[in-house]
C-alpha cells in the first residue's frame, strides 16, 4: 500500500478512537431488527450527519449490481453529492430481488428520509448478505424507526459490528490529521467477506471526515485512497454484486480543503483506509496469512498491478503459502501467464527478501529460509520484472481447505 | 465442445483401440530410466515414425517457457515442418533451468536422433513434472538408448502411461474415419494435472494420423480441434510453462487430406481430443466432478468464452458445485465481472436443464431439483445472455479440499 508519510512536516497524523463517528458532525445508530435470525445480532445501522454533508461513493464494476447499489447510484446523481444519512443492513444483500427489491431499497431510504426531515434523494443504502432473497421489510421498517430514534454521536463502534456477516472481527479506525491551518479527523468503518450463509463475499466501506471538501474532490480523494487500498485487495479474485464505498465531509472541523492541503486530506482517508483493506484480506474465508506481492521495476503501474494480482489470485501460490512452501515456479508461472510483457531471464523473485530466482535459475540453497518466513502470518512476495520503474502491490490471502467448507456447503 | 457429426453422410467415425500406434506408420517405446523415484515407473517414451512425417504443435502461450518448449520450438522453425521422432519425459519439467536445461533438452533430441539416423532438428521434446530441476542426464541418455533400441507398433498404451504424472488414470483414445476416397485413422493421448510433487499441472498432448497432411493443413486443424477441446478446458485457470500438444502425420494410409477431406480430417482430431480433455479435467487434482459451462445467445464466441471461462474459473462456483449448492447467485455475479457488456436482465441461469434465474428474479422453487442434479459426476451450467446468437463451451471441474491439500503440502 502506498507510503502514508505526511506531504509536508507541518502536517501529523495521529490514531484516535471512535472510528466512524471520531469526526465531528456524524451520529450513528444500530439495532437487531430480525434480518439475522440469532437474537440481539446487530443487522441494521445508520449513519447520519448533523446538518448535511458532502458524499461520494464508488461502486462494484460488476454487471449484476443490487437494489441498494443502484438506488444509490442514482441518489447519488440527483442530490449533485449532498448527503444526510446512509442506511445499511446485513444479513440479506437485496441482490437479485427484480422490481420489489428497487422498491424495498427506496423504502428504506424514504423511512429515514422521514425520520430525520431530509429528502429521500439525500439518503443512501448499502446491503450485505445472501442474494436472491427479499427483505423483511416490516422488520426493517421497525428497526429503522428505532435506529434513527436512537441516533448519537460516539456510537460508531456498533454501526462497525452492524454491518458485519461471518466477519471475524469488527474493522474500523480514525486519525487525527493536523495541518498549519488546524485539524480535522477522518474515521472508516469496512466489512469484508463472510457471509451469515456461504455467499458472495461483500466489501462495504464507510469513510466520515469532519473536514470541508466539495463533492468532486471527495470523490477524487476516495477514488485515488481506493485505488491502494480498497481496490488493492483480493480474497478470491471475485467481485461482489453489492461493494461499495461511501465517504462524507461534514465540514464541521472549518478546514476546507483545497490543492493545497489535499495532500494531507489524501493521507487521512489512506490512513483509516488501509487498516481496514488489511483487515478484509486478514479476515478473509479460510484466511490463515495475508499475502503481500509487491512487483517492482515493471514498465508502468498498470503492468505490476496487472502482474501482482495475477500472483494474489493464483490458486497455486496461494496453496503453496498455505501449505509453507517457497514455491517460486509457482510466482514465476503465475506472472508468465499475465498478458504483461517482460523478459523473463531478467525477472528476480524473493519471498520475505529471500531471494529464490534470479536470471532464470533457482537458488534452492535459499529454500528453508523462504519456507521458515512462510510459517508467518504476513508473507512478502517480491517480484522485480527487471524493465521499468513501475510498481504496485496487490494484498491477497492463503487458500486453505477451510474456504472450500465456508463455500462448498449447500445453503440451506 | 463442438459436435463431431460427420460432414457428410458419407464418412463414419468409429473408436478403435491402440491409441498413438492405431494409426499406421507410427511406433513407441516407454521406459523406466529413473527420473521417477519409483522402481518400474515409466517415465520416459519415444514417439517414432517409420519413415517421416507432417509435424505441427501449440504451445504454452506462458511468458516462462521450458526449455523443452523453446528447443521444439526451434525445431518446429527450423525442420520446415518435418518431424521423425518425439521424446516425453515424465518427473522434471526442465523448467527453470537456465543454459544447462536448455543444453540437455537439446541433447536428448541429439540422442534420439543419433540411434534413429535422423537430423536432430527433426526430433521434438516435451517434459513435465517438478520445475527448477535439473534432469539426471546419464539416466535419461541410457534411457533413451533402450527405448530407441525397443521401438514398437502397437505398443502406445505404455507410452500414455509413460507422460502421466499423478494423473489418476492414462488417457488415449484412436478412431477410424471412413471416406468416399479411403479411410485413415487418428490417435492421441495426454496427461494433465497432477504431479509427482505438488507442482504446476502440465497438459501434454499427442496426435497422431496416417493421412496425409502438410504441415501448415495439419497445424489449422490442430488449431481449430484445440480450440474446442483442449483450449476449452480449466482445472484451476493457471497456465503451464511446458503446456504442448503435437500432432503427426505419417501419411501411410494413402489418403491425402486437402479442403474436401479437411472437415472429416477436422472431425477425426476433434474425436480423439474430446475424450481426452475431459479425461484431464475429470482427472484433475481434487476433482470430484466435471462442469461444463455453457453460455448462448452471447454477441460473440469470445465473449461467449470469456463468460463461460470466468464461470468455470470462479472459486465460488466451484465450491458451490462441489457442495451441490444450486448458487445460481454466484453463476450471475461470475457472469457479471467477466468482462462483457450484456443486459443482466435478459440473462437464464440453468442447472442441468433447471431454470433458477430469469428476468432478473430467481426460481428458488426449483432448487431442490437442481441440488439433486448437482450431485451427479458431471454437471451442465447453461448461461443464457439473451443478446446474440453466438455460444461457447468450457470445461471445469468443482474445487475441493483435496485441491487444497494436493498443492499445499510442503515440497521436501
Amino acid at each position: 500500500m502506498a507510503d502514508v508519510m505526511p506531504a509536508t512536516r507541518q502536517i501529523s497524523i495521529t490514531p484516535i478512537s471512535g472510528g466512524i463517528t471520531a469526526p465531528t458532525g456524524f451520529k450513528s445508530s444500530a439495532v437487531h431488527c430480525g434480518i439475522k435470525a440469532k437474537a440481539d445480532a446487530l443487522d441494521l445501522a445508520v449513519i447520519a450527519v448533523d446538518t448535511f454533508a458532502s458524499i461520494a461513493a464508488i461502486f462494484t464494476t460488476n454487471l449484476a449490481q443490487a437494489a441498494p447499489v443502484l438506488v444509490s447510484k442514482q441518489h447519488l446523481d440527483v442530490s449533485h453529492g449532498v448527503g444526510c444519512a446512509i442506511v445499511v443492513n446485513s444479513g440479506c444483500a437485496n441482490a437479485c430481488t427484480g422490481q420489489e427489491g428497487l422498491a424495498n431499497a427506496r423504502r428504506m431510504t424514504e423511512e429515514v428520509a422521514g425520520a430525520l426531515g431530509c429528502p429521500a434523494e439525500q439518503v443512501f443504502v448499502a446491503s450485505t448478505g445472501v442474494i436472491g432473497v427479499a427483505l423483511p421489510m416490516d422488520r426493517v421498517i421497525a428497526g429503522l424507526q428505532q435506529a434513527c430514534s436512537s441516533l448519537a454521536h460516539g456510537k460508531g463502534s456498533d454501526a462497525a459490528r452492524a454491518i458485519m456477516t461471518t466477519d471475524p472481527f469488527p474493522k474500523e479506525h480514525a486519525v487525527r490529521v493536523t495541518t498549519p491551518r488546524g485539524s480535522f479527523s477522518v474515521g472508516a468503518m469496512a466489512k469484508g467477506s463472510g457471509m451469515i450463509e456461504p455467499n458472495m463475499a461483500t466489501m462495504l466501506g464507510f469513510l466520515t471526515t469532519d473536514a470541508q471538501a466539495t463533492p468532486a474532490l471527495l470523490h477524487r480523494a476516495l477514488v485515488e485512497s481506493a485505488r491502494d487500498t480498497f481496490n488493492a485487495i483480493t480474497v478470491d479474485g471475485e467481485c461482489s454484486t453489492n461493494d461499495t464505498v461511501f465517504a462524507m465531509a461534514s465540514g464541521t472541523s472549518g478546514v476546507t480543503i483545497d490543492e493545497e492541503l489535499y495532500p494531507a486530506f489524501l493521507d487521512g482517508l489512506l490512513s483509516v483506509s488501509e487498516p481496514l483493506a488489511l483487515g478484509i484480506v486478514r479476515g478473509g474465508e479460510g484466511a490463515t496469512k495475508v499475502i503481500a506481492v509487491s512487483v517492482y521495476d515493471a514498465r508502468t503501474v498498470d503492468d505490476a498491478r496487472q502482474v501482482a494480482r495475477t500472483i494474489a489470485n493464483s490458486p497455486l501460490v496461494k496453496t503453496a503459502v498455505h501449505g509453507a512452501d517457497p514455491n517460486w515456479g509457482r510466482i514465476v508461472a503465475a506472472a508468465g501467464r499475465a498478458g504483461v510483457r517482460f523478459d523473463i531471464q531478467r525477472v528476480t523473485v524473493r519471498i520475505g527478501g529471500v531471494l529464490l530466482f534470479e536470471n532464470g535459475l533457482p537458488h534452492d540453497e535459499s529454500a528453508p529460509k523462504a519456507a521458515e518466513i512462510l510459517t508467518r502470518d504476513t508473507v512478502d512476495i517480491e517480484v522485480s520484472l527487471g524493465g521499468g520503474d513501475a510498481s504496485a502491490t496487490i494484498w491477497g490471502c492463503d487458500l486453505s481447505a477451510e474456504y472450500v467448507r465456508i463455500n462448498g456447503e449447500y445453503r440451506t
